[in-house]
């Protein structure tokens, strides 16, 4: 049983350190990811001010990445030909201080207090310290610190030292520090060699109190400007010189301080980039978006700021009561999963968002299948950025499947620009799925929000490309049955297999919503090239497609002859050996039935009105006794479906478990950044498990109930321009809609209309007896968690 | 068309050049990999003597290798960190020549003549040039080289120039030369720096004109020795020099000679390496070597050599009327089969010999499944060499089996010293096949030798370790069957598929095998814990291993489902798209019914017993329109199982196709070395497909039939100790003995006894009509040769 380490607040994480608090290591570095403060396109990871003890020293700007050539021990057709990684932009937030001549540092002198605290109102971390020099003068040290929300390029620092007892000359170093190292994101020591500084100096501009770096990606050729400028306040007036050199920017301020006296240091820090700009138009951007947030001070920021988070949480907020772990669980999360994609503006929203280096930057499914539906529900601009930035990279997406002699469009598996950077296409390349899971994201965002304008800029070229791809890829067998054969599905633990039933099914929608689509824009789909005869072809395939049924054991294979296969030796399996990718070789765990993560589970979830509940129950409990979840994407989704088919407490087991993979940092691995889809995860835990939010072509559909210890719970979801919240009780919902039309949406199988101002509460029948509660695999059961009780 | 560009003569391989050939690009490395020389300890390329022009420099030594870090874009569970690659090692073949003050080479000045011949019978590569300097004086250098087959680390170059016309000095410069470039033989260049400069210089010895150069390779820290020594015939006493320095010695000859003059030098070199020996040991070894071979002098090397290969003609020679150039391609094939292996002497049998770089010097399966066949009926102590070298491997595979959680040993796919250097386990670890093929050739041998040593010391302990592979990699099934999925079989077009056929039943024989041999040497049995229960599961799984049938179609599939896939769409793909994997990716060649090289056609010929007649017919006719023979192992195999169903004229053709492999470089890579396995399949396929032998428990069987053109064939079979030679004329066969026990064999269905002595002939029966012929995909029947009328 571990205890997460931090203090449980309903708005904010807290820590509260001390000298002999951890400073290094997996500790250090998961305080530095659960900190880290972004809005989707600057991310500063929560290092110290000072810069000193760092974990793991991060600061990102989506979409800036270094290339380095794939290593392969054997060569194959279409393999990717070079990689990306992020790379650790010059970094902007350091503040090194210096008491007389000792520098601040936590493990030296004497620490009475070090408090961190993320405040989920106000979008600030803010730092509040009292140390004492080894020389025996006592300063206290305020610091916030912000990435804003409303000012894309912008974070800023309000640095505070007063001294309190002693006197003592302060020296502050406000920094740009660049090619700082990155930690280890590729397991070949030889592409690391490719991060060794990967940024070339272009040139340095100093202005009064405010320097700038420009500076230029060895290979990928990306510019990045980053602009810091500085407001000082202080008792007398303090020695103030800026100046910079290559890879660094620095602004050094001393002043004498008597006790009881402050200096206090306003930082800006404006960050730009660009592929294409030139060298001035970068700089210049990054100085006017300081200068603009300069005007606003730190007040006029830390306004706009929790502005933005009101009008959020007023619409997204979700509350719990029963569990004030479970309450600040699901607040985090969905900062966090906001700070992902709130100003990503038509870039990606990589599996780590921009709070690590991990998964070297890259974006996968998990940004439409795990982290739209929630965004879609709950900050949809967000949720339109991130498709817009898909449909933009539908140009590499046609060539790749060019490349690989299929139609359409096949968007990569992981990436950074939108070219494929999945260096093992078993569970890479052919994890086809995800082509359905960005339909299937299109179709959602459409459908809850009513935006034309993007179904007709970028929705239906996305729903025609990825419908060409699954009419090249499948085959027609002599029945006239439709077959995808030789991809991988969600589950890695398998691969290369015929009929995955979660592709399949996400296929099927593929091609039906391309064919409305087609029909309801026909001018769009003429410009692209559609016929009737190919919305015919379409048409034809989704009512074909093959979906495997184990009549035997009324079960839906995973895929094609999945339960036929061995049953993988849990009882000879040590805990010691998960995860299991980490132990035995891929062929062993492929050839048996065992799930890395959820994939008919998923299907049963995605796809729910492809199976009947005796059939949804059955195959829950089926996949549940294989499942190990040995992924991180797994718990939030068997808990949806443990809802659904009413294992309240085995749901609830799992929400938990979600909700700690990086508070607790279950896997091990958040040193690396959050799990942006898990912590999506919880959410829709809460909202599709035990809200029983179901979404789809016949409107939205609840079955909510309530779980010791949640004793109640209410959340919102926007749809079509309105905020729905839901209320749930153990004995009743109620609905409410504060204004807009009304809105016709089922409760548990009635159909009903909540009229704006007229909250409409339904009562919750009584839940059936779900039968036994299926088992996990030996010690796969949830983790279970200290003070959750 | 192509034409092989060399002459045809029965007993050599000629080249007859002149200025205005190619001395540069593909046609000279395929002349520097024809002419290479070997005796499977050392080997050296066909360079021309002077080192100039050079395609691919190559000398190489049996189990030299330098290794690297394996470079994978994504990690996995047990993926070879290392990998190894054969190295260039110091060079002693090359004697520059200048003339006067000019430099001797083929484009510069005028060149009358320029031939080189390699001799089957002398195992010598001569040369004969004819030359003028720009400055006018003619010379004729007279060349003959040879890796000698009775002293193992000895190759000698007698070398003579005569002035023709012209007065002039001769300076000759004999070289021991190290730290060549290789050429780019792995798919990542930063690989290919770990072969910058990968020896390091150990030590030089000078005495008289003798040198020793000793290195070591810089990771895998193999002592290398190369020692030359020299014997200078002049009319006049000739100045001598030798000097050694770290990477060249030197021994520097100068002589005036008039027209009619000579000077002839003799180059002795010596080779030893060790991994584990002290470099005093080594210099010692390589220096006595060189002192043996000095005091034979050329002409005893020539001798010895002449012999050794006489002994050899004597039982193997395959003697072809109707056709020069099949008679030609067949004992150039067995003289380089032989040199590959002749003495290896407890180290493996590369794929490529030691005649190129090509693989990195690794050794598959292609050494016991192809080459061992013929080496057991030609060469048996060179077979019994290559199998004690596995069997030297089997701690290496009994680590692998324990990290892949299996049982026994498993044999790497490609490896030099024993352990796995496959970069890509789905074509690599799992063709687990390597096995039962190993364990097939311990059979084989065994059977056709009689060798009891042998089996006891090594043997058993083969079979028993892979039997235990297989019954740990295998499954139940609840009717009691045994399975194997998951694997991947012979061809490269399919993998991680469920009961391959030919894997199963290669696995039973293995399994059969082990029990018979555990059963004859119960005590080696019991010292490696075999008990009678594990003798009865390995009986019990033998007898329930599945081999899929469809009966719907007739056929055997190649591997569980495979006939139910979708065909590869020929008619779509353009001569330019072959081979198929070079553009197509991989998953799509995996997930339809393509075959690279023979899979299930190859169970027909190794587990012949296992089908009958009437399906070998048709799994031979489905599996052609199938296969594209992207593999230089595939047109022997489907020689053979096309002349045992009938099919001659196509068993003539796949024959023709073979034989031109290596002459005619088909593949376009023999600038890499000679593929020993196809050369092994020209033996195999007229032999066992022309010939219709048969080996198995049952013993010899022949079915022997001429097609056109050839009108007679007569090959010898070594079988316990004594030559079997059947002569095949279109009506009859006659069997011979010359000595030893009388031999049972079956003549067609017949069984008879040869008697020493007393030659039988049997006539041939009439020919069933086999049907109409099979054919091929589009574009893929066998090659049509010019010169093969």
């Amino acid at each position: 049983m571990t205890q997460h380490p931090f203090d449980v607040d309903p708005w904010g994480i807290g820590w509260s350190g001390s000298q002999s608090s951890s400073w290094e290591g997996d500790e250090l570095t998961h305080r530095e990811s659960v900190f880290a403060l972004s809005n989707g396109h600057v991310g500063w990871r929560g290092m110290l001010d000072e810069g000193d003890p760092c974990g793991t020293a991060g600061t990102y700007l989506n979409g800036v990445f270094e290339e380095h050539p794939m290593p392969y021990a054997e060569d194959g057709y279409g393999y990717p030909e070079n990689g990306q990684t992020v790379v650790n932009v010059p970094d902007g937030k350091v503040i090194r201080l210096f008491v007389g001549d000792e520098p601040f540092d936590v493990r030296a002198g004497r620490l009475d207090e070090h408090r961190q605290f993320l405040d989920f109102r106000t979008g600030v971390l803010q730092r509040a310290v009292t140390w004492t020099s080894p020389a025996g003068v006592t300063v206290r040290i305020d610091s916030s610190r912000l990435v804003s929300l409303t000012h894309r390029a912008i974070a800023a620092v309000d640095y505070r030292v007063t001294v309190i007892d002693g006197d003592a000359e302060i020296i502050l170093l406000s920094e740009i520090v660049a090619n700082e190292p990155l930690p280890q994101v590729h397991p070949d020591p030889r592409v690391m060699e490719s991060f060794d500084k990967p940024f070339i100096a272009v040139d340095q501009v100093v202005t009064g109190d405010r320097a700038t770096l420009l500076h230029r990606t060895r290979r990928s050729g990306i510019g990045v400007a980053v602009t810091k400028d500085h407001r000082i306040s202080a008792p007398e007036s303090a020695a103030v010189r800026t100046e910079a050199a290559d890879d660094l920017a620095r602004t050094t301020v001393s002043v004498r301080l008597a006790p009881g006296d402050s200096i206090r240091l306003l930082a800006c820090v404006g960050h730009e980039w660009s592929d294409s700009l030139a060298d001035a138009a970068l700089r210049d951007r990054a100085e006017a978006a300081v200068e603009s947030a300069m005007r606003l001070g730190w007040e006029g920021l830390a306004r706009e700021q929790r502005e933005y988070l009101d009008a959020f949480w007023d619409c997204a907020d979700v509350r719990i009561e029963g569990s004030a772990h479970l309450q600040q669980s699901v607040r985090f999360a969905l900062f966090q999963v906001l700070q992902s994609a709130a100003r990503a503006e038509v870039r990606s929203i990589p599996g780590k968002g921009l709070t690590g280096a991990g998964y070297e930057g890259h974006t996968f499914w998990d940004a439409e299948a795990f982290v739209l539906p929630v965004l879609t529900y709950t900050a949809p601009a967000a949720a339109r950025d991130a498709l817009r930035w898909r449909h933009s990279t539908l140009n590499h997406a046609r060539r790749r499947a060019e490349q690989l002699h299929l139609a359409g469009a096949a968007f990569p598996w992981r990436t950074i620009d939108g070219r494929e950077c999945s260096g093992y296409w078993p569970a890479g390349t052919i994890a086809f799925h995800i082509n359905a899971d960005i339909a299937d994201a299109v179709v959602r965002y459409t459908r809850a929000t009513g935006d034309e304008k993007f179904e007709r800029e970028n929705g239906v070229e996305i729903l025609i490309e990825t419908a060409r791809l699954w009419l090249a890829l499948g085959r027609w067998d002599d029945r006239g049955g439709f077959h995808i054969d030789g991809v991988t599905g969600p589950d890695e633990y398998s691969a290369l297999v015929n009929d995955n039933v979660f592709t399949n099914l996400m296929a099927q929608k593929n091609l039906r919503a391309a064919c409305d689509a087609a029909r309801r824009h026909s001018d769009r789909a003429r410009d692209l090239g559609v016929t009737d005869d190919e919305i015919s072809r379409w048409t034809t395939a989704a009512a074909a497609v093959h979906i495997p049924f184990d009549t035997e054991r009324g079960i839906h294979p995973q895929s094609a002859g999945f339960t036929e296969q061995e049953r993988w030796d849990f009882d000879r399996t040590s805990p010691e050996q998960y995860p299991l990718h980490s132990h035995f070789p891929y062929f062993d765990l492929y050839r048996k039935q065992v799930v890395k993560q959820a994939d008919l589970v998923l299907a049963l979830q995605f796809a729910h009105e492809a199976f009947s509940p005796e059939q949804t129950a059955r195959a829950f409990a089926y996949y549940e006794a294989l499942t190990v979840r040995d992924s991180s994407l797994s718990a939030a989704a068997q808990a949806v479906v443990a809802a659904w088919v009413g294992h309240l407490p085995l749901a609830m087991e799992y929400l938990i478990e979600a909700a700690a993979i990086d508070l607790d940092d279950l896997h091990e691995n958040v040193d690396g950044g959050l799990h942006v889809a898990a912590l999506a995860g919880v959410w829709s835990a809460l909202v599709r498990g035990f809200g029983g939010m179901r979404d789809g072509a016949e409107g939205l559909q609840f079955a909510p109930r309530l779980s010791p210890p949640m004793t109640g719970l209410s959340f919102g979801v926007r749809i079509g321009g309105r905020t729905l919240r839901v209320d749930v009780e153990s004995e009743a919902a109620t609905y409410r809609l504060a204004s807009g039309t009304p809105l016709t949406l089922r409760h548990f199988s009635e159909t009903h209309v909540v009229e704006p101002g007229a909250p409409l509460r339904l009562p919750i029948p009584e839940l059936a007896d779900p039968g036994p509660v299926p088992s996990q695999p030996a010690g796969r059961a949830p983790k279970q968690l200290a003070g959750h009780e």
